[in-house]
């Protein structure tokens, strides 16, 4: 058993925002209040750059109703960054400011909620105070609706972001087959480089009806292709639904929605807006078909109303867990998930991994798991997302719209 | 009392569809099959054209549990149309072709639920019957999320739209202020000339949080004052969210979605893709902000799993008054709603006006429920609006995702 570090802790929140980010903050905060060897629970305002200006907000006097409705509140409560901290080898610049808010608060735990970058954050301030000497549990606790960390099963906010996606996608491919004459729509999904939002889209066509062609950003887009598959279908149906990535690329690795306006790109006017919009317009120069681009935009990664609530039961169990294990002893650590099945169900367990194995890496949808036309998801992606989507959370609602946790913010002194 | 007139029925559907025209269209279908005098219920396949195709489908066949699901199925299950039938003074073939099936199928009861065309549609028909004496009762059936409708206090579909508006600005107004930059989100919502939608995004700012300007088409919209306005607030607090209807236009009548470029309009290169993207690019130029476009497309109007159960619970009646109209002699008429207030809580009750009255009419959102800066909408809009949103209705899922209305469809012979 460890000593017992008796101490205050920070929680703080990084990068794009998730349904269920405040779920996970939940998840450590209320932990923390509950702990004896926590002394007192900091909030910090945008992330690192709220410890290094000393903006730290003080979660103990909050109202304990309140903090629970952080379950369903989207977006970060506490307030994002996308700040890039310097290696500390280089510039300790940032690093002495942490170190002496840590001092000045007696900050022993410190928890931050974040993808990729935030993990790359996390294990350089675990890092600089272990080299100095100064004691303090460093974990990361995972987010992202990218589904991109590495080292975890799947990622909170994946789940919510991947049923707000097929249910969208199913609502709207009722929509678009509504008329007796052609139809081509194509649905743009967040995912710079990974194809998980994207392919999420499939459970909708498993699950009733949804897109009938899938582009991930994994493999290599062929205009050519995509023009012949949609052609495909819109001859036998005249009803096409599609469904990209907004990372999908050429095989020189440009992306297809930064493409340079030429007569062979498929694009034959100058096209500036989303990626969606210049396919359909490519599609109905092609085509002549009646055509419709659909961006889910920010709706998909902060609609909390259709959260998965086995995502936000994972969420606060990742929070809880860091907390838990910082207590116990670890550092350096983030929280991942593994999958296991048990009496044939799907069962979460969490475990910690650490830091520098995460930190800069990307994890993307498996190639074996994309048809090989690389136009559809096979049923082995089915079979992963589909538990994660599970569940209906309680939600708060007030005049039947959602009643989102107001905090008070009293900031420390 | 009027005599018993026995015979069979027709419903069709015409126009977008909504996230509650299935429920209107089960108020007809179970209330016919309910009833001793309507001998057989059919559906038409994309409403008037599947008349005019002879492509019914026989609704007695279907299982009522899946006709029951109608009332939480998006889109328009019967399939829609956006047929403009001639004027039947001028050009009867259509006419003729329609006394043909009517006559064929013994069709004594037809009910139309759509929009202002579609109530033209259902008039001409309706006076054509009389015309030439063949007996029909004609009801029409209201729907649009736009909510433009004459002489109905509210139309079914508008309430779930409404409640699906409030409910992402209420989301996107948290992701959209997260960060510690500044940052201008312009939401564009559906309504080409009445702002009914676009005003339902103050019940996501009366609620909690939502947008900080609101531009109808009721005003005439002024680019200088939109910046001035929208400068003013991101000058304050660096977070501005804007909601615009896609029908806004300037004092000459031009659409602002069409405006050619020009260094005068406000958008200094040229663009295309929606509204939202332009204005965004617009006020980036001028302030050099962080922006983002985001378009509720056909979102907004097929999301049934937001659908308010006020919305689906009158939808149902529509229908079913529909029927019991005209099984009580009425005809040529449509189905209005009546607002009232019972024990100071809201309660609709029904009427029938003449369906001349209603035909190729706009109701428009009253210039006094618009603030006197044409910015936003005054507290008399919300209380006429959040009424409409309220109730969650019962829906059905599978895999937890929504499980919609599977019918059958088999073809009258």
């Amino acid at each position: 058993m460890e000593k017992v570090l008796k101490g205050s802790c920070i929680i703080g929140q990084s990068g794009g925002p998730t349904a269920v980010i405040n779920a996970s903050a939940y998840g450590v905060i209320r932990t923390a209040l509950d702990s004896d060897c926590i002394t007192k629970v900091y909030g910090a305002a945008h992330g690192i750059r709220g410890v290094l200006e000393d903006k730290l907000y003080i979660m103990d006097e909050e109202d304990p109703a309140e903090l629970e409705l952080l379950k369903n509140t989207p977006s970060s409560e506490l307030g994002s960054v996308r700040y890039k901290i310097a290696d500390p080898d280089t510039d300790d610049t940032d690093y002495k400011r942490i170190l002496e808010i840590f001092k000045k608060y007696d900050v022993r735990y410190f928890f931050y909620n974040g993808g990729n970058d935030s993990m790359d954050t996390c294990e350089k301030i675990s890092r600089y105070m272990n080299k100095v000497g100064y004691e303090c549990r460093v974990i990361g606790v995972p987010k992202t609706i990218d589904n991109d960390l590495f080292g975890t099963d799947h990622c909170p906010g994946f789940g919510s972001a991947a049923k707000y996606i097929a249910t969208s996608c199913m609502e709207v491919s009722k929509d678009a087959r509504v008329y007796d004459t052609g139809m081509i729509t194509i649905i743009e999904i967040m995912g710079r480089h990974a194809g998980w939002l994207a392919g999420a889209a499939a459970l909708a066509s498993y699950c009733g009806s949804g897109p009938d062609l899938i582009y991930l950003p994994e493999t290599d887009f062929d205009m050519d292709k995509f023009f012949a598959d949609v052609e495909n279908i819109y001859n036998k149906t005249g009803k096409v639904l599609v469904a990209v990535s907004e990372g999908i690329h050429y095989s020189d690795g440009s992306f297809v929605s930064e493409a340079k306006t030429s007569a062979t790109d498929g694009f034959g006017h100058a096209q500036l807006g989303g990626l969606a919009v210049r396919l359909a317009n490519a599609v109905k120069e092609r085509t002549g078909a009646k055509v419709r681009g659909i961006e889910l935009s920010l709706l998909q990664r902060c609609g909390a109303h259709l959260a998965s609530k086995t995502d936000v039961d994972e969420a606060v169990l990742a929070g809880k867990t860091a907390v838990e294990a910082a207590i116990s002893g670890e550092s350096g650590k983030m929280v991942a998930f593994e999958r296991g099945v048990r009496c044939g169900r799907y069962v979460c367990k969490t475990k910690l991994i650490p830091l520098d194995s995460v930190a800069n890496l990307e994890k993307k949808v498996p190639l074996e798991w994309i048809t090989p036309e690389g136009n559809n998801v096979t049923q082995e992606f089915i079979d992963y997302a589909l538990p994660l989507i599970q569940g209906e959370p309680k939600r708060a609602t007030e005049n039947s719209l959602p009643r989102y946790a107001k905090l008070k913010k009293v900031l420390a002194k």
